[in-house]
């Protein structure tokens, strides 16, 4: 579909037109891509100058949404997300700051080829163009994805929520002011603030190159079933643990109360623990001490059950549900094999662990696990961006396609193969006579 | 979605019952994925071997597939397409033992950090899992695609043409034959031959990694419409070259006949000629004598009639038709940035040249327009996965986001993200007390 076509599509199919604001964005976007790793540090950095410069009039405008949000009874878990105060706001403006001193992800030359004489190939990496970014109350995201978005060459159209509707306004703001200070067309930041934006948004084929949702399972899903862009971002987060029949069961221990109760909420969190039936009856009950003394509720299949008679029964439900509380679902499992099966069944390819002190237990199930982390003897807690070194994080992906697991600002750039010749012509090396290919790799 | 939620989706939503042959290859996937590379090797060699010495079954085949297509006046571009012979087969077993010489895409360590003392990450290319490839009447792609499957340590599920349901039969079972002599499970090779296969092939979420589809252009937009697994091909293929004010003349004239006439129907063959209008007057003639030599025939803006007042008048709808043929669209441009902007307009993200001696003109060519190729001074139609050096190619994507433009073996791999640590939990690296990490870079 060429871009003029989905403007009609998208016209047509939405009563909101959000044309205009992104043909600016993809027109700024353009102008930004281009620009050298300084330029667009310099413009971080004014970014955060801005922001620290109208920190007043931003934690006013988040006042003013914390207000309304208590007269509108908003849940306590959002309404902490949604309160900025000095110390929080300070500390997202030195999260700026740290992304101009990340990598720049574009310009790589990722590939090298002479093809012939004269005639060389590079795979160089390039900003996507423009993104689409839908997150609850967070204001704090508008800074990093902001900053995020600029070092990597590309645009943004955020979209937040309309608890956040006064503080997103505000960062947006000062953020654009930051970087018209730099000489950087602020329309390569957008906000967008309405319900039915989000629809026409996801409408914007042609326009926006990526879309990254954030927020609960079901609103991920809505968004990969109603649009034709990519969609970067993980609806379920199944995680398990499999405890071998030669476990250390202190690390098990460990690392399941690590990945259960730290941050239960956490995508990353385990949902199902798996265990060889060879040392269930020894293993679960020193486990199910362990976890109820953080008041982790067990439920359990028949052989669970069996040895932890006050377990509530699992059902084949279960095995398919993200809790994201402090519940564990536990199962028996023969083998190997069937809790790699398990887990490639009901799992959703976030990140799954084996305890074993076994190597080739380990190397059997990072090799057969379909998952974008397979961990032996850690915590599936560590999936996440940060912890992996990338310094930021963008999302986490369970597609199998890269990118896949946490994404870094890699998630954010594509390629493009430059070919230079000099009259250069296909026939040359076709038919008869054709004269062979050099195929000289030039990367050092 | 869980697995298990995608077999009651499929189940329900068609007639044809996938499910079984789904798992078997999934099965047999999961245990090719871990084979070392001589294994894969020794298996694609196998499969040569089947098919030489199943040659005559092969041949026999496909010539009842010919016969019965005269009798339906298949298209003669689709008939030769369709025929094998001695030559032709052998050519493909040939192209079936370089896929052995082919570096193995699995396996590769893209990314080594040490989190902590005893914890290290890695991220390794893995098989994607199971491929399933839609193709119209070429028996020959079975052969490649089967080994480009192997070598990469996937399953295949194959959808050939109806007219070459013989033609494939044989082929597949000489190819299931190999496999199952170098002691590979053969059911990590599927042939499906009918139209309603194709459908509930669609809706095998979970099962399916990725679909190629190949075939003409309303096809993949078909399958591109109705499934939510992802996708590699392309539907539309328009290509522009930019004949820039400071062009050399002969080096465009040659690169328009090459890139238009040598394979018109070729997704890398050119639809639009872009002319600056300093040059026009001069240039045009030049190449409308070039091309009309060639038989092509030339449709213009107004600034093109002006010139070449025998033209085809070009409407609106010119630019954006990929004519598959010998036809050329010329339309005059009054600056460099008008060019770029008509290609973004109206391009396919697939390829695009400027023809130029100005190094920065070419420079901001390749900077701004969208599209996986960006070409200085040679012919689109260097856009090929064996003349980029890939070896084999598994298709053209014109995405955004990678793999994207002509796709190798990478294009079937994606990755996986292994931790090994010794008891390992989030919570030495949290909190007041946190431990920091290292995050050293342990690739050489």
């Amino acid at each position: 579909m060429t871009v003029s076509q989905a403007a009609t599509t998208n016209s047509t199919s939405s009563a909101v037109d959000l044309l205009p604001i992104a043909q600016r964005t993809r027109a700024a976007a353009q102008a930004l891509a281009p620009l050298p790793t300084a330029t667009k540090n310099r413009a971080i950095a004014a970014i955060a100058d801005a922001l620290e410069a109208q920190s007043e009039a931003i934690l006013a405008a988040n006042a003013a949404d914390c207000e309304a949000a208590i007269a509108d009874q908003l849940a306590k878990p959002l309404y902490n997300r949604l309160k900025l105060d000095a110390v929080k706001l300070a500390g997202a403006i030195a999260g700026v700051r740290d992304v101009a001193k990340l990598p720049d992800p574009v310009g790589t030359v990722q590939l090298h080829t002479e093809l012939d004489t004269g005639l060389e190939l590079q795979r160089i990496s390039a900003p996507l163009g423009v993104l689409g970014v839908i997150f609850e109350s967070r204001p704090d995201a508008v800074m990093q994805i902001s900053s995020l978005a600029v070092k990597s060459g590309n645009g943004v159209i955020l979209k937040g929520g309309k608890e956040a509707v006064c503080s997103c306004q505000a960062l947006v703001t000062a953020i654009r002011a930051g970087l018209e200070a730099a000489g950087v067309n602020p329309e390569a930041v957008q906000l967008l603030t309405t319900r039915e934006e989000t629809r026409a948004m996801l409408a914007l084929e042609g326009y926006l190159d990526l879309i990254i949702p954030r927020g609960s399972n079901s609103f991920v899903r809505f968004v990969q079933d109603n649009t034709r862009i990519p969609v970067l971002g993980h609806a379920d987060g199944i995680c398990h643990l499999y405890v071998d029949q030669v476990a250390d069961f202190e690390k098990a221990i460990q690392i399941a109360i690590d990945a259960k109760v730290g941050y239960p909420s956490a995508c990353n969190a385990i949902e199902t623990l798996l265990v060889h039936e060879a040392i269930a009856a020894d293993f679960l009950p020193q486990l199910a001490t362990a976890l109820r003394q953080h008041g982790v509720e067990l439920r359990g299949d028949a052989l669970t059950q069996s040895i932890l008679p006050d377990v509530t029964p699992a059902t084949e439900a279960d095995w398919a549900t993200e809790y994201s509380d402090l519940v564990l679902a536990i199962k028996g499992v023969d083998s190997l094999s069937a809790a790699i099966a398990h887990i490639n069944t009901y799992g959703s390819r976030h990140t799954d662990a084996i305890v074993t002190e076994d190597p080739e237990a380990a190397a059997t199930f990072r090799s057969q696990v379909n998952a974008a982390g397979v961990y032996h003897n850690c915590s599936t807690r560590f999936a996440d961006g940060f912890r992996y070194g990338f310094g930021a994080e963008v999302g986490i992906s369970t597609q199998t396609m890269p990118p896949r697991g946490p994404v870094g600002l890699e998630g954010l750039v594509t390629y493009k193969y430059h070919l230079i010749g000099n009259g250069h012509i296909v026939a040359t090396y076709s038919g008869e006579t054709a004269k062979p290919f050099t195929h000289k790799n030039l990367l050092s």
